[in-house]
């Protein structure tokens, strides 16, 4: 199936190859009708491709290029000056079509940046919004975005943002009429920025849009929505937030002992839903292909779990359920 | 000892005198020198007082009052027309000089505005920031403002809290030089929106200052800083979504047997350094006297705790402090 091709960004992360090529062995073989294109420096991805066997599989594509973009890198740099870089190569086989779905691990400001230009956003989206999973107590999952590609935002980008994020609910999550909600710091309509408030009126105005007003960071994980939309720097800071408290409780150290041990590995099984290694992949959603980022500091199994939500968009053409919201919406108020 | 006055409005919160009288009782019984000024509404306060027999208490004196202030009642709106209510007479008595300390459970935003008014802020402080104690992965405390007081801040507000925190973890932490750290969503310079990035420069030329840059949402409980600043709407979502998590793992559901509840207990007690219950009293500081803002929806041992805060603050004089720190540090920006 050509469709389902996916471009990776080797170089990306904290980790590069040593990470991304173990996660892409993984994801071969489980999947048979996967097609991966890899870009990397040659002298760090080669050595890894070779160790795991990939620098002859039928299913690989391998493109070395001579650049690769840094987390200190300003976007508006690594748009001008890196245009031979891994991302840029990734993102450049999405744009003509050689793959459906990019994964990167790099510097999200840069992949942003990129992604707008060489893919572009549907129509009626001002900027791609990142978008996560969040575990809720009673086993399902939320979808919160922005997580960190719009530092801020205004009324009208939370709302676009509501609608896609409507779009991902439905079609990833398989929830037919999603509950959207805004993170706030009160419930009362008073409450929070005049962005928040703004937007807020306006959602309670979408037609065919199951909006259920604010909600506050104490109530993430305890499914009281299935869309929880902020700007991105609230975004980021509630779901690394998140994380810390959760590698706070899974990183204490305990004494020895065989109850010890059991209560470390029973703690450990219970917190596995939040450990950001399982959830962590986070997508740019907005533009005209499904583009994933997973996080800088993740490990082998975050980088595989980004590949699968690569294929999951893919399947379920994410960008052309959102263009298509955008277009049968013009009583909205994002057609103004 | 006539500083360890406390005035206390007893109607705040979701549970009024159902927990804040059990609160105060509690103070009382262990704290000898303690006096208490309880202001509230006859019908639903004296009950209570005669139920737990405060109602002749030596060290107690009751003054009812006609109003409350509701959650729902915008700032503007109870500053204007809720004079005679029980949060109003607490602040009064503060200024008053006939208690040294406030506590209050009720609406964040009408507590800050009523203490703007009627106590005033140190010279050289804009607004009051509203601080809180976040218990560390190594057994000890950082500070975190604001969460709740300032929806959005500029970056001269930001420094002025970065000042504020400084003197409350010196004075309230016993740290010497405590590291001050500003929230943002990366560590790089050029990360972050354009108040956090110009209150970062202006800190790092900030003299006798321990500033130590940038910190993440994921590195709130890891003994990183001392002191986090952050605008308020950023800070509240923070410190929620970090009750949020703890919450839920407190309060999953086990099967039966003795295993699992041997396991439940210890699981509470390890987490139990995150429960809001224990940690919850915020204090608006940058006052001119100490007001604590215990949470709507805390039970009694927290009241309790935004009691024994309030007694804290008293004997260290932070305001006193936050002065002295404004008044001679001329170079700083704050003092354009």
């Amino acid at each position: 199936m050509s469709q389902l091709t996916v471009a990776l960004d080797m170089m990306g992360g904290d980790f590069g190859p040593s990470i991304t090529v173990p996660a892409a062995a993984q994801a071969l073989s489980l999947l048979p009708d996967l097609n991966l294109l890899m870009f990397g420096l040659e002298a760090e991805l080669s050595p890894w491709l070779t160790r795991l066997q990939l620098d002859q599989h039928p299913r690989v594509q391998t493109y070395f290029c001579t650049q690769q973009v840094g987390n200190d890198h300003k976007a508006a740099y690594a748009l001008r000056h890196l245009t031979d870089s891994s991302m840029r190569n990734a993102l450049d086989a999405l744009a003509s079509g050689r793959a459906s779905a990019c994964v990167s691990a790099g510097n999200t400001g840069a992949l942003m940046a990129m992604a707008m230009k060489v893919l572009n956003t549907v129509p009626g989206v001002d900027r791609p919004a990142l978008i996560t999973r969040l575990p809720q107590g009673d086993g399902g999952y939320a979808l919160l975005l922005d997580v960190g590609a719009n530092i801020s935002c205004s009324a009208e980008q939370l709302v676009q943002f509501a609608l896609m994020g409507e779009q991902a609910a439905q079609h990833i999550l398989g929830i037919a009429s999603p509950r959207v909600a805004l993170l706030n710091v009160g419930a009362e309509a008073n409450k929070g920025n005049e962005a928040v408030r703004v937007a807020g009126t306006r959602l309670s105005q979408t037609a065919n849009l199951n909006y259920s007003g604010y909600i506050e960071g104490n109530e993430l994980f305890i499914g009281r929505a299935d869309v929880i939309v902020c700007d991105g720097f609230v975004g980021n800071v509630a779901l690394k937030t998140s994380e810390g408290v959760a590698r706070l409780l899974l990183g204490q150290k305990l004494k020895r002992g065989l109850l010890s041990k059991m209560l470390t590995f029973w703690l450990k099984k219970r917190l596995s839903h939040l450990n950001p290694d399982q959830y962590n992949g986070a997508s740019l959603i907005g533009l005209r292909a499904s583009v994933v980022k997973s996080h800088g500091s993740a490990g082998s199994p975050a980088f595989f779990n980004a590949i699968l939500q690569a294929i999951s968009e893919i399947e379920h053409d994410l960008p052309a359920s959102i263009a298509h919201r955008f277009d049968t919406a013009p009583q909205d108020s994002h057609a103004r």
